[in-house]
């Protein structure tokens, strides 16, 4: 299943002068559609709305969420991948003024991810890629992921269902594509994102989810001594929810009672919305 | 003046699930074009080269290398922008195995820069926004460019024809679109680049240039303080050769002796490839 609008109309081809694929000069969301259904609808929209004011692209809200509506109407079932570009540009790295957004619509089927990965929990690959420091686009979901596929690159083997980054400076921050959160002493605790790393809209939703069950959460930087001497390790982001982490690096947690909660808390949400 | 090839075929439209557009997971290189003939090719292609066993993209280079030279033949003069991508891929971050790269050629008429850029030189922008510091990256010319959007943005003055680039630490290590040297004792200095930057065509032609007429080169980290104390300061791309700097923030240099020289060495060097 691929399915792809351009603008609002069913396109197969990128204009070749995108500044998107010049620059990576965009931002992008990844939606789970259950029947029909964008999940996560107004974080998502509300995370790219903030995204395209800190690049300056002018973002119409209205027409995208119209558009997305539309297509997932059209998916059913599956991912569907929205894309903002600066759109078209002349040579050089001047924004255009005015310039013309371009939306990308992408559709594709759910992944599989083995079941047993939200059940008995995965193990971390750590991954040497380091994530720069770079403030004028920590948090946001931007088209500048090479630092992602290299760390991806860094393992095959299936045992690993995702891999540990940290900054530069050695700070514990996140999954490849996955927010991490730690618990210590009850308390639900992630990554600052002032510096670099993406603001999941799952570990937006698991924030607002532990505080409405009467759990502390804290974002803060967070040191690799702290996530092994953690109680609890969990992952989490759009597609799949929460998974617990077992293993990193020779070191092992047990699945917690927190993030079994958690992860009911999850599974109600998306059963009632 | 607008023409482009995918994979040495006429085309339009770059198909929506390549990783270009979706990770900014590619390099480009930008080579001027006089009647046909594609100008500094052989450093353009070995950065290529390079940048590809970087990431781990496959590169067939005699095909690549066949292809700019029709397309540049077709062309005549102007600029010929050389895109490889790691082509199509899935959802998710990992890196497709096989991976089939993807080649685009963009061609575009020569920029319009005010030739008195290079005779009375030009006045730079000191931009705010910072390099962050990826070693992994440091010296490609990738597809992830968000900071060079968020530099150039910084200024629409035509008053300023370029902006001088520091990393997070304050060092200075480039322009938007350029590399810098400074002179000083009848010494190049140019920006090391391991943590970030972009080693251009045009910094390793003047360096082989500047060492051809006995000037002695060094590559090294180099202070905010250097640059203002320097004797003189330059920039330069492969599209416009050398641009003397002659005033940045309330500082001030003289259009050197040594940069003069350069300029000669270059104009010349063009002239007989």
């Amino acid at each position: 299943m691929k399915s792809c609008w351009i603008d609002g109309q069913p396109a197969t081809g990128l204009p070749v002068d995108d500044r998107g694929l010049a620059y990576g000069d965009g931002l992008f969301e990844t939606i789970k559609v259950v029947r029909g259904k964008p999940q996560l609808l107004e974080r998502h929209l509300q995370r790219l709305d903030e995204g395209c004011r800190r690049l300056a692209i002018p973002l119409d809200l209205p027409l995208v969420r119209a558009e997305l509506l539309a297509f997932c109407g059209e998916l059913d079932t599956g991912v569907a991948k929205l894309t903002v570009t600066r759109g078209a540009g002349r040579r050089g790295y001047a924004p255009p003024h005015p310039c013309s957004p371009r939306r990308l619509l992408l559709g594709s089927s759910l992944p599989a991810y083995p079941v047993q990965n939200g059940q008995t929990g995965v193990r971390l690959f750590p991954c040497a890629t380091r994530l720069a420091e770079q403030p004028l686009l920590a948090g946001l979901k931007h088209l500048n992921r090479l630092e992602q596929v290299l760390a991806r690159a860094e393992w095959q083997d299936s045992a690993y269902a995702e891999g540990l980054m940290r900054d530069s400076s050695g700070r514990v921050i996140e999954g490849v594509f996955s927010n991490l959160f730690i618990v210590r002493d009850g308390v639900l605790l992630t990554a600052a994102l002032q510096r670099c790393g993406v603001a999941g809209v799952m570990r937006a939703e698991l924030i607002e989810c532990a505080q409405q069950l009467g759990v502390a959460v804290v974002e803060r930087d967070l040191t690799y001594e702290e996530l092994l001497a953690a109680d609890e390790v969990l992952l989490c982001n759009s597609l799949y929810g929460i998974w617990p982490v077992v293993a990193l690096a020779g070191h092992t947690w047990p699945v917690g009672v927190l993030t079994r909660k958690l992860q009911a808390a999850i599974a109600d949400l998306s059963s009632v919305s």
